[in-house]
């Protein structure tokens, strides 16, 4: 298996990105590949300590951007860091890539160069979303903004695999996100959708509306790319926006600021069970490749975990076992 | 106008549907009719001091739940305080009636009772999201699931001249919720929506991501009615489990405690920008007739406003500028 990460994606590349490998392959005392410019990655290379042997750079000459349209930057710009990974897990089905750039150039590029696992209709981004208990799978987070019923299904039953096997849930509760709890509310899809988890092998509990998100009573949540970036965006800004308006109370007045210097240690606490970096990534599940998107915000603990991610994600054979079940549930 | 308030919908009543019908009926020197069971009604009536004249009961003799079909319970509940109400309005299409009760009831109600102004294809159901500029208009919020481009385009017309009227925002934008701000971005109805906002007279400003809602850069906020449900719940949940975790945060420690207790002022003002009882309730648009939705938690302050909001709404003549514009849109 070789780990491949981009290093040059995300806000914090390449810097943080090369700590995250340096830190990664030390932990696991594995070999990490990472793509990128080769002067800059030497440059952040050179102001660390490292094993040498543990970490080898693949040069890249370009980069795709956020603002790019992904589909043409995918095509265009062969010598990306994100292409070059892309292309060296479709020669490698047991290797793994990282990446904390463009969502969207890593997703047009895993169904155009990696391609899809045989009999899957279409791969899913997942997320985890903070709970009250832990935190929620959820998918599909924004690859696919108009869904079929049998998308859905098979989201229902690749997630199930990963979060049994990975996160170690006997049995996943899956929940669709919906707009009421009886079974017969919702739209056309979701209505639709209903029928067929009743019916698929995994643990199906109904619905769950957004305002129960937060309870933690699913280990998955199904839905449409469209509704499930909706939900992770609003989630994002609301949690931005509230921290925010706290801040503002807090320096309001002396008073306020006496009590928000007492709170912090406690605040800190109540921060942490909203940080990505402790969760890493999660997988695009349903390409024929390890493909763990980091969070485009992602430190070098961020990193370092999602690498960790991918290893797992290789050594417990997702992509066999989603495989294998996928053509069980066609026979 | 005749201002008719259903006195027994909502967690709160009929105790405090009452007295924001006394406050109301005080302070604008209005008659406010309460329907409901005459006893409960004038058990809580003699314990206020009030102005008989302006005071009239209503008497109904059942109430719809939020746990019943709502059509069902429309059709068949002909003396449910709700029924009595919406066939009070058809009748006079001057008067307004308010209802803090079940909404798909009041949904249900509105277009088979009061039935649609003409031209409208849907009602949509509107409510105010908190943002860091005030409030956002967001409709549809759970009217219709499955929803046309045209509808949207009809909601855009509709709310622009609510938030106009009534909200004093001259040229109010528009924004349509999306998944990302480019033209091109999303699913199928937000991109056919897109075009056709663009060449409707109303102050269209593009794509607004749900990260970006906070923000509080669009007055009027459209999409479809699934969406929309996914939204308001999303912020309800979200908005409780923060403040929950961050209650929990404060009660971790005796340092934290004595913070929390020194905060206690600065968090009331904070939690208040998040208090829909400062905002009343919203209308049904697109029904011939005023319907004004309170908030299930409404309290007698919720309630007043949403009068406030009733009678306004009416004052304005909301419902025939509306007739008039989507007749000229037809031309």
């Amino acid at each position: 298996m070789n780990i491949y990460v981009d290093g040059m994606g995300g806000d914090n590349s390449p810097g943080e990105i090369v700590q995250g490998c340096i830190m990664a392959a030390k932990s696991f005392n594995r070999k990490i590949c990472i793509i990128g410019e080769e002067q800059k990655l030497y440059a952040e290379l050179d102001k660390q300590e490292y094993v040498k042997e543990l970490i080898e750079v693949i040069p890249s000459l370009e980069v795709i951007t956020n603002n790019e349209d992904p589909t043409i930057a995918i095509r265009r710009k062969k010598q990306s860091s994100l292409v070059i990974g892309l292309q060296r897990i479709k020669a490698d089905r047991r290797s793994i890539l990282i990446s904390a750039g463009s969502t969207g150039a890593l997703l047009a590029g895993g169904t155009l160069i990696v391609g899809r696992i045989k009999g899957i209709q279409r791969p899913a981004l997942t997320v985890m979303l903070p709970t009250k208990k832990g935190f929620s799978l959820l998918l599909d987070a924004g690859a696919n903004v108009d869904c079929k019923a049998s998308y859905l299904q098979q989201f229902a039953i690749m997630s199930s695999i990963y979060v049994e096997e990975l996160l170690g849930v006997t049995k996943p509760r899956v929940g669709l996100i919906n707009i009421g709890s009886e079974e017969k509310k919702g739209n056309e899809l979701t209505k639709e959708t209903y029928g067929l988890l009743k019916e698929t092998d995994v643990n199906f509990v109904g619905n769950i509306e957004a305002r129960d998100i937060p309870e933690g009573n699913a280990d998955i949540l199904v839905c449409d790319g469209f509704t499930g970036n909706i939900i992770l965006k609003l989630m994002e800004g609301l949690g931005l926006f509230i921290f925010d308006a706290l801040k503002k109370s807090i320096i309001s007045s002396t008073r306020a600021k006496i009590g928000g210097l007492l709170l912090k240690p406690a605040l800190k606490i109540f921060k942490k069970r909203f940080d990505y970096t402790e969760v890493g990534g999660a997988p695009l599940l349903g390409v024929n490749g390890g493909i763990i998107k980091a969070h485009g915000n992602s430190d070098r603990k961020a990193i370092y975990n999602a690498i960790k991610q991918g290893i797992e994600f290789q050594e417990k054979n997702i992509i066999d076992k989603i495989s294998n079940k996928i053509v069980k549930v066609q026979e």
